[in-house]
């Protein structure tokens, strides 16, 4: 007979470095949904996982204690993968809004719970709604029928869906613990195994702009994403992607729909978000299954894209969620800002770095994203950049655009964003874009 | 100017590994009382602390923000010095209940705010209790006029002196974050320190009867203590004492009192008692100014002692205190347990321990102290021994006395404290009670 449960062992079990059963970890978030567990004891045993940190095992139970917590999607009906892309978040990365519609023209099915702006990276949501009507809360019954009719659909994830990591997220978030692997985890791969994938791709950032800073760092985090991912029975594979410079053109909510939909359209498509994108998408075919090496998915990607298709998709999902679809064929009915300010350089050289964070901080005060929860988005201003990394420019060179709302101080910005930018006299060394790959199946 | 005061980033700094300036703790302290420092931020921050430590200058600061949480007693009259000490709590620890009353019969003035029993060990506030009328509660006037009429007095803390401590208290016994030197430190000393008292001895148990397992452990908190006290403007003089073994001869709350009052009448004197019972008396004539060196100090104490002075003080005190000094006279008015039974050895050797925690743990079962804060306690029970550390023994000596309560399962109670005794076959070697010593005048 094993001793009642007691949340200060518990405590004490992972402060002094021990691995708990699994039993415990079921119990103290079963206790904190009912209350017989404190917001303080939650938090002080949260503190002691971000130094003693958790195991695989620990980290998958953790994962399906959380997703106990509340009621998870129905059972997909036969039909093509169910399969989802999750990143850690950075500065201009649209790449969800290109890759889901990829997904669903190559057949798979793409229930895409997504998020919003946190810290200094934009949120998926929030470029959403730059598109007039869309609307990101949706009843599940609505979202699932979307996922079935037109094979992708990005929403909010709904209040029933893993509460355990809602309340949890929310403690972290103000006391000081969200930098931590195994949360991280569990509250990724909860809402994802709560959703039913059989397939989930993950790209975890590297680099000022995203959260992980260091490769180690990120390289860590990937390993037990794909570990418990696999242990939880999903087909994981995982990309380290580099976040120092911006993603693509434009970052800024209604400027990352625009760049979204050119770049289905095959217009003015940046290599790095060209690069970035094809790897997850052919990673998403890979786990979904049914493709056998890297060339048949390349194909099948790149025909998807090229043929329209997936521009289609995107089209039939913004319909879906009440968006006015005229916006893929013309992104100029989105939001546009008032001022537009060209950024000409006053120096000459290569330009050796596009600071993301800065660029993200800026965005924030620019209005396109919040400080707190209950700060409004402005969806029209942000910054298109005019020069890629590795980029010659002389002086006069127009680096960059700033599209700001009126009367805001657009001389400070552009201060700002022009000390985002490094330059040198060499010619840079290209950099690669995907820094390391892992693979569930090969770990 | 200095970035506004923000919870997380204090926890992030502690997290880090940083050192706080001392505005932010004060912040952090002051916005808890407040109510904007939630709980589940302090618990979150005491775990960071628990494994990251904080310097002598964190610690004292911390001191000061949790006695400014509260009233600071009034200054003292001219007189005696103010002196106190303190213990970290040990098995059969009495020692504050003769040490009292001889310090005050050695002119001192002893304002010796005390505490109940905590886990295994016992409280000298419970043990008061057992004589009949003793209150414990007082009045901050009267408690004043005791130590100032008599020149001690034992009782527990008025609700408005530092009450951050009890509000911190309570969250890390239920949080596991009980264990941290820096916490551990400005709890005591803000406690010591708002009785304005100018001389301060601890005694920090070592061994399993103890919190603090290792002697490097103990040592390293004794150094906290002295430093942190000493910057405080407070004179310290700490001791390490073993605590692996129970204290004296007996352990339970009437038993100790009426061993103390033998003890102070010269009767049936337990040598270890007597060793730290005398170097901590020392020690609170040095830090109380006015004596030099050792002899000086010893053959005052001695003289306190043996003279009956200290009894009488401790006849006094209980008197002030509404309970029976008749008992000083005659223990045998103490409450005495129904049941008194005997344990015989059945091996022979020499005692080379006597296992302190599991004798606490026992009597706890017994009845003699608490599981939870609301169990009342029985201070009849307990247990006698009556053979020392390193004693012969043969099949068939008295080892213990069994002192219980009506009904109780008595047979139980003799196997577990026979299991504490533990046997060699050749006599163990002498063991050092005091084992070292830290002096703030020279560290």
């Amino acid at each position: 007979m094993s001793a009642p449960f007691s949340p200060v062992r518990t405590i004490l079990r992972k402060r002094e470095g021990g691995v708990h059963p699994s039993e415990e970890i079921e119990a103290m978030i079963q206790g904190f949904v009912a209350g017989s567990v404190a917001d303080y004891q939650m938090t002080a045993w949260l503190m002691a996982i971000f130094f003693r940190g958790m195991s695989t095992s620990e980290t998958a139970c953790l994962t399906r204690a959380m997703i106990g917590s509340g009621r998870v999607l129905p059972d997909w009906a036969p039909g093509g993968a169910v399969v989802d892309k999750h990143s850690t978040g950075g500065v201009g990365d649209k790449v969800s809004l290109i890759l889901a519609p990829i997904a669903a023209a190559c057949g798979l099915r793409v229930p895409m719970i997504s998020g919003r702006a946190l810290g200094h990276t934009g949120g998926t949501l929030d470029k959403l709604e730059a598109i007039p009507g869309y609307r990101v809360r949706l009843e599940p019954r609505r979202f699932l029928e979307i996922v079935e009719n037109v094979g992708c659909s990005i929403a909010g994830a709904s209040e029933d869906i893993v509460p355990a990591d809602r309340r949890i997220y929310a403690l972290r978030d103000v006391s000081g613990i969200v930098e931590s692997p195994p949360l991280i985890v569990s509250s990724i791969l909860s809402k994802k195994a709560a959703a039913r994938l059989s397939g989930l791709v993950l790209d975890v950032k590297v680099g000022s702009g995203g959260f992980m800073p260091t490769k180690a760092a990120a390289h860590h985090l990937a390993e037990l994403l794909v570990a418990a991912g696999t242990d939880l029975g999903i087909r994981v594979e995982a990309f380290l992607t580099w976040m120092n410079d911006p993603l693509g053109w434009t970052v800024g909510n209604a400027l990352e729909v625009a760049e979204s939909i050119r770049f289905l359209r095959g217009e003015d498509v940046a290599t790095d978000l060209t690069e970035v994108t094809i790897e997850l998408a052919c990673a998403m075919l890979r786990v979904g299954g049914g493709v056998d090496g890297g060339e048949q998915a390349r194909s099948r990607v790149i025909d998807a894209w090229r043929s329209g298709r997936a521009l289609e998709k995107l089209a039939e999902m913004i319909e879906a969620h009440g968006g006015d679809p005229r916006v893929t064929d013309d992104p100029g009915l989105l939001p546009s800002a008032p001022c537009i300010r060209p950024l000409l350089s006053e120096s000459e050289g290569w330009v050796a770095g596009i600071d993301a964070r800065a660029v993200g901080e800026l965005v924030i005060d620019m209005g396109g994203g919040r400080r707190r929860v209950e700060d409004p988005i402005d969806p029209r201003v942000g910054v298109v950049l005019r020069v890629p990394h590795g980029a010659r420019v002389e002086v006069g060179t127009t680096l960059a655009e700033l599209h700001t709302s009126e009367g805001s101080d657009a001389r400070g910005f552009e201060d700002r964003l022009r000390s985002a930018f490094r330059f040198d006299e060499r010619r840079p060394r290209r950099r690669q874009v995907v820094l390391d790959h892992l693979d569930g199946q090969q770990v």
